[in-house]
């Protein structure tokens, strides 16, 4: 399905983009801003391709895409010394990132036949670990688990939508607009009115009470 | 062998209590007592899967897997906000999971025809890891690498006597019972009675030197 | 090609013994020195299988590897008691263990018919995540991230030498050994002159800003 590729495209430029601001964000050397950026725009899709023993893996057999992302490396060490706020940056390209790679997720688990609850899992899985990834390597806690707005609900809802248009015979190519258009705006209000699900309970008073 | 089948449906139950109940007492919400259940669940059956090259993945193929942890997450939202200590909750399904995740990588290493020193590691590996994953993502050192009671060792020595019993020509069932037994009893028994090995030598005077 | 298999058994015995010195320096017991050991010795490794989908992994089907890791492990138990400062001899095997690793990663990818930019990615992978992998487990901050000598950059750059001898024709053992001696080299001369690459720009005055 030539749609999911265009969108796999299209998630690899802008969660590249994302990692290499992260990276950026701390000071690191080109290299470790290329680091970053290659682990937060192919860790999703490295995870889904393992899980649905897909091969080769998808920046293997498209080798242009890493060269993209070291392209976009290289050019934000002439561009972001410039810049003098990054964090208002970063917003856009992770909800946008998390969208396309989301669908690509839960596209391919699809089209291998898979239960759609188990689509909708590696959905949020492909959408959500390249971030996870690049958190860790930057040595923040990953906003994934922290109490915070819904991540990885918004990336779960829209795979159900995209799944759910599939099912009344939409074009795929509508569907995944869909379920993008979901994501993104679920995740943008979530972080503009700070919306959260409350705990199921009160943590215990110390972390190892 | 149909009897790894049934160990693998009860390791998944009693590993996703023992996700959901440490992501409670983090405070997390239901999505996150979700993710954490899912990974403390999946994680070790999921390396084991990749590392044995099986095909489909045990929560792919069984996707009813996944959806009995989300059931417990949701059931635990409900009824985990009238307990008041959950530590000692945590110790049994530690233990029970971590021996019953054990048996089923060595078991399938074994049916794979991989040599028993391997069989016995792969079986570690997939007793641990879930419980690895689950302590990095609340953010806890994990407890595998403390200096603390004999986790891997007595996944490792249970693992041994599965594979020693199967050499006997003991039956399958009664071989799963003996390493089963060993796991949980040893590993009850070194939490409760804080065994330790020494360490090979002193920690250097400070991390750095 | 032969020469890559002797390459990877070296690489084995190598990164076994900086695991082994990595744990030993955070005072574990002889479970967690192993544990240790197997992470750096086999991580890397274990992602380059996964990732060019060769079956069985390197030490599955070659099961006298982790065994030898354990022999390395249990010797050290009794030796390094009386060894006084660890730190100064991580250097050497760090160094080497990556750069064999490299070539391996290099090498394999190479043999799989994958673009040399790949293969020098795969190389710089397999090369740096066993070290990661062994910081992660002993609770530090893994220096490939670090602003510090140069790790990854050392390991790209010996994947492309070993890659470039390779067009000219130069015999594959020359070859390596001209990309090892690359990056053992670049390694050693960056941690002992303290080179590194600029940031691309300042950190961001906090860590949240």
């Amino acid at each position: 399905m030539s749609y999911l590729v265009v969108i796999e495209f299209l998630a690899v430029i802008v969660s590249s983009i994302y990692g290499v601001l992260l990276a950026a964000r701390k000071g690191m050397d080109v290299v470790g801003v290329f680091a970053v950026a290659f682990a937060v725009a192919f860790g999703g899709g490295t995870l889904r391709d393992l899980f649905l023993d897909r091969t080769p893996l998808f920046w293997i057999g498209n080798p242009h895409y890493p060269m993209i992302t070291l392209g976009i490396a290289i050019l934000s060490g002439l561009i972001l010394r410039f810049v003098h706020r990054i964090k208002p940056l970063l917003l856009v390209p992770d909800a946008l990132g998390m969208a396309l790679f989301t669908l690509t997720g839960t596209g391919f688990a699809i089209e291998a036949g898979v239960n759609p609850f188990i689509a909708a899992v590696l959905g949020v899985i492909t959408g959500t670990f390249g971030g996870v990834l690049g958190d860790v390597i930057c040595n923040e806690v990953p906003t994934l688990f922290q109490p915070s707005p819904l991540n990885a609900t918004c990336s779960f809802a829209g795979a159900w939508i995209y799944w759910g248009a599939l099912q009344f015979e939409i074009p795929g190519g509508w569907a995944l607009l869909a379920g993008g258009a979901v994501i993104v705006t679920l995740r943008l209000a979530s972080v503009k009115w700070n919306w959260c699900f409350p705990g199921i309970r009160e943590p215990s008073p110390s972390s190892k009470s």
